[in-house]
């Protein structure tokens, strides 16, 4: 597809200002206390135990509040990636070298990636995007397909959307521009109106994007760098006090970033604003937002600073074994669905694999028969 | 189908404790070193950073190793619930009346009860079977029905195989008789031998039956009955004391209860007696083994006492809210796949919920690129 990139490039900044106050405003609360308690009703009359579906019931009621029904529904979920370079990743703050994004970028073209099996198994939609990878991706076998069958796990090519060859290096400058920063934010969100279906599911690719995120994580909710910093793809001892040491830099090198859009501008990338992006957009069109791990997350918290309600729509994937993942959730209050499974991937590959469960969680609630239809006794 | 206890009730008990014998000696450990070493190698070459799949690598070279080869497959799975009674629910031991066994048999009978929910969504092949139901189940609506369509989430009927209209109550006498036990056991077996596929999960149906599993838990493994004895469907705080003084009578009454099958004999039920006998079974094929909750662990856990090498072949599917369950899967150094759901409903449902994660790893291993066909470089 086309890219909305190109028509937002011609508004001024003044238009893009307006444009991303404009989306924030549609973030709005969804909260309704009676159709709650009308789904908690339906809940309760299912064939089991009170309560006995734990968690799926919480995650069916907190669906059809957003939904604002009782028979909640999902059809056509959309797993969306973005891509994006790091100039950060020259200060060697990853384990593996920065061409190895273009080179996932290729391998989800054909199919070879994580992400693309656990799509394939799930039947989600999938979206590759080129936010800003530091090479031709254009030029990639595949990168002009289109007509990916529905279920083949394959993307529609790849949607060329790149703010940059990658972002600045943000020990010695700020990663992006003001400009840039809400030219991500606003393609993320065209990008996911521009799809059907009432599910956003979020992956990322980018070498260096766990020093991003972890910067954001840092400067946006206070938590210490040294409990947000982790191995990112796997760094050892001497590789993660090297990166702990880069990005004390470059929190030092910014102190006054505070806000928002300027933390982002700072501290990167382009996937991250892109993807908090598609995170409002979702929130205001009431679409269930299903949250990777480490870097989708402090996406999410981008957008919960910019839009606080943008929260009701999320459902947290999976608590990963990056190590400022636990702290990142904690701050969003967030109980993911997955726990244990050590995953650190990214991709969206975490949040793939606990699509399932969310799909459960509304079958349940509106396939099971209830103590009235299937004539069982209830308790006394 | 024909229930194969007919043909086993026609053995003296010397015949059958040969059988069971034979089904032990089926039961064989099948470590190898050198195919974890391969399937290992295989898993580090696949396009992610190394170990970022954390636990669905382990699964996939578990059941690599468990089949024997390199590139382990799973076709046509087989999810069988086994539904039973409980004199000892004459005791006030559980928060529902007894008669919801068979209600909940007629509701599965009729698609909607959560198991078929979740059957359907996976596709995974349905059998029910009466293991000692206290009820005329045969002349239930749909008990002769054949032929549901695969993926319907709807079993064949259900297969006739019961024990006896419930057991006995455990607090007054054993729950079953030896021979009893060793039917129960090899029933189980022959249900599973006549069907197809790499895969058994297994779910159960029977009020009461959380006193039966606490008590095998505290006697076979030693754990303390306030430790295992739990709430089950919901009891209240006084329900709860009411039931741990059942069990201390239970346990007080057969002190010498020490080997498994006596032990079985005497706290039942008729339904972990057949799920054990069908654990024994998968193991002896080689055939995954995806573990319920509290009751189906209970099961797993007579089983690995009769034959340990049972244990290579269970894959743990959650953690349920079930007071018991930490403890059991302790016991059996089981880290399940679901945690933090709270899941305590039984019928096989947490084991319905994990598996599209025990399919994901088997898919990842199977269809991701490696470095090498994907040309992604690898880490210096």
């Amino acid at each position: 597809m086309t890219s909305p990139l190109t028509e937002l490039q011609a508004l001024d900044d003044a238009a893009l200002e307006a444009r991303l106050a404009a989306l924030l405003d549609r973030v709005q609360p969804r909260a309704d206390a009676a159709l709650a308690q009308r789904l908690q009703q339906r809940l309760d009359r299912l064939t089991k135990p009170t309560g006995a579906l734990g968690r799926l019931e919480a995650l069916a009621l907190q669906i059809g509040v957003l939904q604002g029904r009782t028979h909640p529904r999902i059809e056509d979920p959309q797993l969306m990636v973005f891509a994006a370079d790091h100039g950060l990743a020259r200060q060697g703050v990853s384990a593996y070298p920065q061409e190895v994004t273009w080179q996932m970028v290729a391998n989800m073209l054909g199919g070879g990636a994580a992400v693309n099996v656990l799509a394939r198994q799930h039947a989600l939609a999938l979206t590759l995007v080129d936010a800003g990878v530091a090479h031709d991706v254009a030029a990639l076998p595949g990168a002009a397909v289109q007509g990916a069958p529905r279920g083949a796990g394959l993307p529609d090519g790849v949607v060329d959307a790149k703010l940059g060859a990658g972002t600045q290096d943000a020990s010695a400058q700020a990663a992006m521009t003001l400009r840039q920063a809400r030219l991500g934010l606003l393609t993320g969100a065209a990008l996911l109106q521009a799809r059907p279906g009432q599910a956003l599911v979020l992956g990322e690719m980018g070498i260096g994007n766990t020093a991003s995120a972890a910067l954001l994580l840092h400067r946006l909710a206070g938590v210490p760098l040294e409990t947000a910093t982790g191995r990112g793809t796997g760094l050892d001892d001497a590789g993660l006090a090297h990166k702990r040491a880069v990005l004390q830099r470059c929190a030092d090198r910014a102190p006054d970033a505070q806000d928002p859009l300027t933390v982002l501008a700072e501290f990167g990338g382009f996937e991250i604003a892109m993807m908090a992006g598609a995170a409002l957009q979702a929130a205001a069109e009431r679409r269930v937002l299903l949250v990777d791990g480490f870097i989708v997350s402090a996406a999410v918290l981008l957008a919960w600073r910019l839009a606080p309600a943008v929260r009701e729509a999320c459902v947290f994937a999976h608590l990963g074994a990056e190590q400022g993942h636990a702290a990142l959730l904690q701050v969003l209050g967030a109980q993911p669905l997955l726990q244990g499974l050590g995953l650190r991937l990214g991709e969206g590959s975490g949040a793939a694999l606990a699509w399932p469960l969310l799909e459960s969680s509304l079958r349940l609630l509106d396939q099971m028969a209830s103590f009235e239809s299937a004539q069982v006794s209830d308790r006394a």
